[in-house]
């Protein structure tokens, strides 16, 4: 095998995740993953520490990108619209994985120690959000509390995303999930 | 040492707690527990399925509160109304075992597997008071967006209420987290 591997990461995540689907998590082999990607188990620790943090790889990345958006929207945008247009641009780019989202899911779902990971990536994010808040200038309790707002929005237009018939697209019920949080939230 | 021992299961809760702060979770035996109480291990198993489960042995007892006044709230009240006057229910009881809250807190924080163990109960309660909104005729989006808003509402109410001096007390935080809230959803 070349030393040129194209896409191998991408090729290691799709392997990954077809063997979690047909064999269950706990009984596949990152041996197995990396021979069905038709690379070696070297390259896949080149590119991941352990076969669990396959389905949370991209973590990091959403994180820098949501942050990166809170902190620059501009001075005149109020704080849970800032989050709610940083969730929109993050949600324009799962789109495009949708199908992948979905089983990933439902192997997340199918294992408990992976809906630990899951729930820890999430309050991370959540914290990284009110951090993100306070540099705009939010203060205490509002930059917690829009954090979490936007959280529980981001999770509930998920949920809706991966069972969902496919007419709605991901940044357009992050949208309405908003909506409808102002809207409970409102009515008294 | 006789059969009779009053307060076992508080006497349990105490021990368990005192060694956990002075020596660290991971360290601390359930000998040790039962020792410091002066009880058998055979009592603290009739008690607690292991050590960690003394430090969330309340949240079933949290959850049956909450769901139960959720559901009983009239149906009159607002579905965020509902869950709010439930966490200030639980947020009295909570009130008068303040140093209790903080020093196991404090225990938590410094273990990520104990840390993991708390998102996982804070995400069943959100997920038990979605089904309790349901029961009321709540409608989804609106009953998984409410359950999760109230988890955040209780979620900053309680670091404020354990982090702070002692001022404000823990019902009070959940009414002002819960206006905080109205707040950055209706900011535009």
């Amino acid at each position: 095998m070349g030393r040129w591997e194209p896409n191998a990461r991408g090729r290691l995540e799709q392997a990954a995740l077809e063997l979690y689907v047909e064999r269950g998590f706990e009984q596949t082999t990152v041996a197995e993953i990396a021979e069905r990607a038709g690379l070696t188990e070297r390259t896949f620790f080149r590119h991941f520490a352990d076969k669990r943090e396959v389905l949370f790889a991209g973590a990091g990345a959403l994180q820098e990108l949501l942050t990166t958006a809170v902190v620059g929207a501009p001075d005149s945008v109020a704080p849970l619209e800032a989050v709610a247009t940083a969730l929109e641009a993050a949600g324009a780019l799962l789109q495009e994985r949708r199908e992948y989202s979905r089983r990933r899911q439902a192997v997340i779902n199918a294992n408990p120690a992976l809906q630990e990971r899951e729930l820890i990536k999430l309050a991370a994010l959540a914290s990284a959000l009110a951090d993100a808040l306070r540099r705009r200038g939010v203060t205490d309790p509002a930059a917690g509390l829009t954090a979490e707002a936007g959280i529980a929005v981001f999770k509930i237009a998920f949920e809706r995303w991966i069972s969902g018939t496919g007419e709605a697209d991901l940044p357009q019920l992050i949208r309405e999930s908003l909506n409808e949080l102002r809207a409970v939230t409102a009515g008294t």
